[in-house]
């Protein structure tokens, strides 16, 4: 079960002017399951993306990254579960190609101004013509008030849809923020993760929205792991359809900071969930390192900590085996690092400093702290004044199941 | 079960002139187990050691560094297993110099001449005393067959007991080799790994023998991992007592090379052996990276496979699920890889290439390759002339029971 996490209810997530979506059953790998969706955009919506920096990128990911170039206004989004088009070569582009030329046929608009994403099993040809299939389908119902079902379309592996919604008055105006994600396992971003859409009827320019998109995955996507791998479909996509009616917020708004606040908040809150919902996930781990002397190091003890199957399966056992994180802290790379002058702190015990176990410290406190299901991990490096978080969880029979299980 | 491993009979472990050994059970954590060992070494025994990088170094290893530099010649050796003694500040110094006190004046000589080494969970204080109430009876059982005894005396969650000999004839003298370690998780080793010891009775100079263990070491024990943990406690002895006759082996002897490559050919059976008894371990990978254009390319692109919970996972389920391993190498850190000119195979099958599913390819080839215990993995990318070789086994339930449990 995930930690701490429900689906929204439907309800919770909030129509944002602009933006329509419908879905399909299309077969593409499994029966009975809504597996095809398609995203629709008012003219005028401007449309960020951030994508994954694996080099065996996706071929959607490859053409998204073309079409947004041909800078022609991107007007749909079509997204397939069941096959990740990963590993496809030339072969994958074209069907990717092939499958933005049918989306675009049906809606009068052009291919250049579709963005395609796939995800699923790696290595395996997209089968195009399911997809294609089932796009009268998604059309027919495309609407305002489908995100919950949008969010169920993009699962893969996840346990619960992830949503959410903000409302807020900005220049005299209401504005609305949905945003989507899914992702459970292969999940350590760089750059971007798995897949997030995120839209507000806000009317932001080109450049403060990329401005904006860059700000907020460095604050959330790029903050969190499963499991310690970058996917080759990695993708948060960021939409503005302008018709709150607000004047177009650019770099140098007062509404800036604000619209981009707001969204950033939205993506934690998307990034979290896919943590909370982490393959076989029993806790959420927040690690904090701080007082290093830039964040580069801050976060490479982070994620020695975050990444150690360890440390994760001993959380997994609620397990305070707490000499396991000094350990990682000690692999982390950080040549330099006196560990005679640090401190690790599990939730507000003091566990260890000077080198070693803190006199204070009785295993029942750390084993009070390792009940619980929301965990703060808490490094003290006293070198600096940088700091960073990373989200994880821990790693469970479950995790194994799951992925030695994932295609049968 | 271990990978195609069993303990090796103990009259397989050949006595090596010069070496005595002897263990206790000393109730260090658990009651009647082998949990002390002391080896006792002919007096003009050269030793040469690696230890690990990891900035938690445990006291013993901080100890072990000093009593080499301090060049009065290494008399004897003192392993713990129950108790890591790593993560113990300035009383885990004192602790272990105690352990070194009470061995000495047992065996008539200077601490300094003792090497203290342990094994175990980190961030407890040791148990000194009861290591060193355990002296006696080692001391007692003290004898040049006891190979196996030692092997099982340094055993923490390792299932069989692991140790080699070979013997041969050098400069008109019959030498024997000997070694035994121990290692099963926390295995990614930085310069050396967990416990290794390694005796012969050839007589080689302390230089000769510091080159013969670097060599060694970086052929063996620093290409393999389980879970991408570096220990606090890693550390390799090579140990040379020269009482098989032949004239002192330098740097510039013919019988240089032929030494070395005896020793390294023990170094990599003792570090497979770990691999193959690695935590939950059902299959034995070989992870082999060519034609790049360095060796540290090879290794980021074969650690990332090697690590990667997805694969470990994948290949415990005998699932060809191989896309995964294209997504390793796509963000294993090459940034200019080319994925359109590079091929992956299984075995001998050609699984990937041209950035894409071979067309030559069917998943039965896989699936058949999957079934095995012992797996070669291949990347070929043709880039230049380097590559190196990692070996690692797969994750599976038994990996997570065996760390969530361990301490309990």
């Amino acid at each position: 079960m995930p930690v701490k996490l429900t689906a929204p209810e439907a309800a919770s997530l909030l129509p944002v002017r602009g933006v329509e979506l419908g879905y399909a059953q299309a077969h593409v790998r499994k029966p009975n399951r809504k597996d095809v969706l398609v995203i629709k955009l008012a003219e005028g919506t401007t449309v960020a993306g951030v994508f994954t920096l694996n080099r065996f990128c996706a071929a959607p990911v490859t053409v998204c990254k073309e079409h947004l170039a041909a800078n022609k206004g991107i007007r749909a989004i079509l997204v397939n579960t069941g096959c990740a088009n990963a590993g496809t070569g030339e072969d994958g582009l074209s069907r990717a190609k092939q499958s933005c030329d049918a989306l675009a046929s049906k809606l009068s608009i052009q291919a250049s101004q579709v963005l395609p994403f796939s995800t699923g099993v790696i290595l395996e040809p997209l089968p195009v013509d399911k997809v294609i299939a089932g796009l009268p389908a998604a059309i027919d119902n495309l609407k305002a008030d489908n995100w919950l079902n949008a969010a169920e379309a993009i699962m893969t592996t996840d346990i619960v849809a992830k949503g959410t919604s903000r409302q807020f008055q900005l220049d005299g105006k209401t504005v609305t923020i949905t945003g989507i994600s899914k992702g459970s396992g292969m999940i350590h971003p760089n750059m971007a993760t798995m897949l997030g859409y995120v839209a507000t009827d806000a009317a932001i320019s080109q450049s403060a929205l990329q401005a904006i998109i860059q700000y907020a995955v460095n604050k959330s996507f790029n903050c969190i792991t499963v499991d310690g791998d970058t996917s080759t479909n990695d993708s948060l996509i960021l939409m503005a359809s302008g018709l709150a009616g607000n004047a177009v917020i650019d770099e140098s708004s007062p509404d800036f900071t604000v619209i981009r606040d707001k969204l950033t908040e939205v993506a934690v809150e998307l990034a979290q969930a896919i943590v909370r919902d982490g393959e076989g996930a029993t806790k959420f781990m927040t690690v904090r390192v701080e007082a290093g002397k830039n964040e580069e190091e801050c976060r490479k003890v982070a994620y020695a900590i975050a990444h150690s199957p360890l440390i994760k399966t001993a959380f997994f056992a609620s397990d305070p085996n707490l000499g396991r994180i000094l350990a990682a802290i000690g692999y982390a790379g950080i040549d330099d690092l006196d560990v005679n002058n640090m401190e690790l702190y599990l939730g507000d015990v003091l566990v260890a400093e000077k080198g070693g176990r803190a006199a204070s410290y009785v295993e029942e406190q750390g084993a009070a702290v390792m009940k619980e299901s929301d965990i703060l991990v808490r490094v003290v490096l006293n070198r600096g004044k940088a700091d960073c978080t990373i989200w994880t969880c821990d790693f469970s029979y479950d995790y194994v199941k799951i992925n030695a299980d994932y295609r049968s």
